[in-house]
Order: C-alpha cells, then structure tokens, then sequence
C-alpha cells in the first residue's frame, strides 16, 4: 500500500499493492492495520456503490456535522473524475477543488476527509464506484455545491450541457452561497 | 438490506437494496448499523479484492483460531459458485458444504461466519470477489480442504480436469485429515 500526497492538507491517493499469478491478480483494497500504520486512523462504518451511465456527474456533495463524512473512495468497473473541494473555513486551500483520474485499471483511491465535498464524472461507457465512510448517511445533514461554479473552475472531462444530474444536484448553491458547517 | 437462512446455521445470504434512477443505481453494499439491526454484530477491518480467469478454483481455506475470520462475500463482476464448508466441531451440519451462485447481477453476499472453510470457481469469462474479513491476513495460522473432496461432493460448475488451481490448493487434505481448530 502506497501513499501520494496532492496540494491539499489530509486529501492523499492510495494505491494498494497487486500480487499477480496464473489465475489472476489479488489485493487488500483496504486494511485497518496498514491504514492505521500510514497513520489514517479511521473506523469505517458503511461502504456504498453506485452504478453510472456515461455523462452522469453526482455531487458535489458533504454532509455537516456531526455527521460529516471521511470517504474511501475507488472504481471497480470503468473510469472517472473524481474532484474533492476543500470547504474547511480555516484551511489554505479552502475553496480549491482536486481532480484526480479513478479507473479500475489504476486501482487508485482517493481518501476525502471530513470538510470536503466531493462529486465525479463518469468518462467510460459505464462506471461503478465504491466508497467506504466513517459516518451513516444522514439525508437531512446533506449540503452541496453546484458542479459548475465558476470559482471552482472543475474541468469534468466533458460537455457539461449533455451532463446526467440528478434534480437535486442541479440546484444546488455555488460555494459563495453555500452554508456548510466546517 | 434482506437477510435469507441457509440449511447451516449461522450461514446467511444478504441482499442490498437497490435504488434506480435515470443515471444508473445506488446501494449501500455494507451498513454497520443495518447488520446490527439485523443482529450481526461484526467489525470488518479488512476489504479484499481478486480478479479471476474462467475455471479458476480458488479454495477451500480458513484461517485457524485466534485470526478465524468472518467473510462477507459478493461478485463484482461476473458469476461465481461459492462455497462454505462447516468446520465447527459440535456442529449439526460439521462437514457439510453450502453452495450459491453470486454474480454482479443478483448483488447476493454471503455472510462466511468464523468456523467455515471457504473457496469459489469461476463460471463466466472473468469475475472480480470481494470480501470484508473481520481478522487480517495471517498466512501461518492458514489451513485448507481440497475442492474435489469426495466426502464434500461439491458441483463446481466446471470440468475440474480444467480447473485452474493454485499450486497451494493442489495438495490440501481431504476433511478427514485436516487439522483445523474450531
Ligand atoms: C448516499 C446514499 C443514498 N441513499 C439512497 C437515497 C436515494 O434513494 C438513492 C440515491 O441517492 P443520491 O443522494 O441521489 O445518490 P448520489 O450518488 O447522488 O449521492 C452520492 O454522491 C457522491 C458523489 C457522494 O460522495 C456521496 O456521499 C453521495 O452523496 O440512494 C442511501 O440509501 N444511502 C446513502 O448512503
Ligand atoms: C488472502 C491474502 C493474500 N495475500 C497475498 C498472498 C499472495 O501473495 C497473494 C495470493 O494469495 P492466495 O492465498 O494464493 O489467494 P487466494 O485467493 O487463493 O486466497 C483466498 O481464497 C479465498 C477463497 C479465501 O476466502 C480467502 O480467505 C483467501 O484464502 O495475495 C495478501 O496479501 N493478503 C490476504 O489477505
């Protein structure tokens, strides 16, 4: 398991380390132990997955407090970009968004912490995601940030007017207006 | 989430629910909370991940007391035949094996308890099993039964003339040699 760190304090990249042979390849794609000796000590309580037709963008989205959300994030099936924005009110880099290419192929994951909300493009045919959190859904603590604010300036890999977006992504606030509780 | 009994006790199969929209689908493929509700107090602390060719036969392993490990097992691609084998000495059901058939598509898990050996095969051209362990990986404490035990008669869906097997996995005992601890 390997560890690379981006330009935003506490948001790193997490690429496990593949033993392949004649049947094919195995992985830990998560170790409490190995985690905990990176120094991430994180009880994860729930794992999701979502399935995603090509032009679907989700997010951004977080939740507040208490029930902020830290997230393992990887794709099994496809490839996308998957973009973190830093809305800790008390950070160097708040209101700065990370991109970084998810595939199957790249095996790599992105561990959101608490304070971030997080979205991704889906840029194959199809993608499946999965994102282990440290925190249970909680829908009424649910905030977001609208995709395409301008501030953020979040390049999706593709024609943000044929994009698939829930309605409740679609009127969501730009981060000027946004009242999360970081 | 929907939790079905099996003839062995302790052995269940759970199933997500499914949530459908114009972009794909969503689930929760893992809920500390939901199994707790569902009495299954379990703290997984490790996510494994193998990807597998056609007519592989990975099996039948358990790790003995104190690393046995509870597994909850699910396809992410493809189909696979996966088995449990009760192993629990005081056990009704000692030396019977469970068969299911979990793929991508039927999102079935199956919930391994600590006791069992496990192992699966291959039945589509490809297939990706994951499986969260509530123990780490410790390769001394791993002990096996090799598939084609005529005591277990177990239909792996395949020709096993063909099988592709582990160099491992070709020279475990049958049940009535294996030394295991439960
Ligand atoms: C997120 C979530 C949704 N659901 C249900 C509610 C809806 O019926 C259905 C779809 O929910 P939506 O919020 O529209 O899914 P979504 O895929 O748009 O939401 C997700 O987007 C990711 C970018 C974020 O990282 C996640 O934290 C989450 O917000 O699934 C759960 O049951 N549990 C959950 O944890
Ligand atoms: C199981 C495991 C293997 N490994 C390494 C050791 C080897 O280099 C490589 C392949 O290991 P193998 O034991 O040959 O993989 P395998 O796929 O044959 O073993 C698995 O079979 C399943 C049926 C069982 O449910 C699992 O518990 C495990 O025994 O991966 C880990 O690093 N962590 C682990 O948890």
């Amino acid at each position: 398991m390997k560890i690379e760190e981006t330009f935003i304090k506490d948001l790193v990249i997490v690429e496990p380390t593949v033993f392949g042979d004649e049947r094919g390849y195995f992985f830990e794609s998560y170790s409490k132990t190995k985690f905990d000796d990176l120094g991430i000590n994180i009880e994860f309580v729930q794992d999701n997955q979502s399935f995603s037709k090509k032009g679907t963008l989700r997010g951004l989205h977080y939740q507040n407090p208490p029930f902020a959300q830290t997230k393992l994030v990887r794709v099994l099936e496809g490839e996308i970009i998957d973009v973190a924005v830093d809305l800790r009110k008390d950070s160097p880099t708040y209101g700065k968004a990370f991109s970084v290419l998810l595939s199957a192929e790249n095996k790599k994951q992105l561990l959101v912490p608490q304070g971030f909300a997080h979205g991704f493009s889906v840029i194959s045919e199809t993608a499946s995601v999965m994102y282990k959190c440290d925190q249970f859904y909680n829908k009424a603590s649910e905030g977001g940030i609208k995709y395409d604010d301008p501030s953020l300036n979040i390049d999706w890999g593709m024609n943000l007017e044929e994009a698939i977006v829930s309605e409740k992504d679609q009127i969501l606030p730009f981060i000027e207006n946004c009242n999360s509780l970081f």
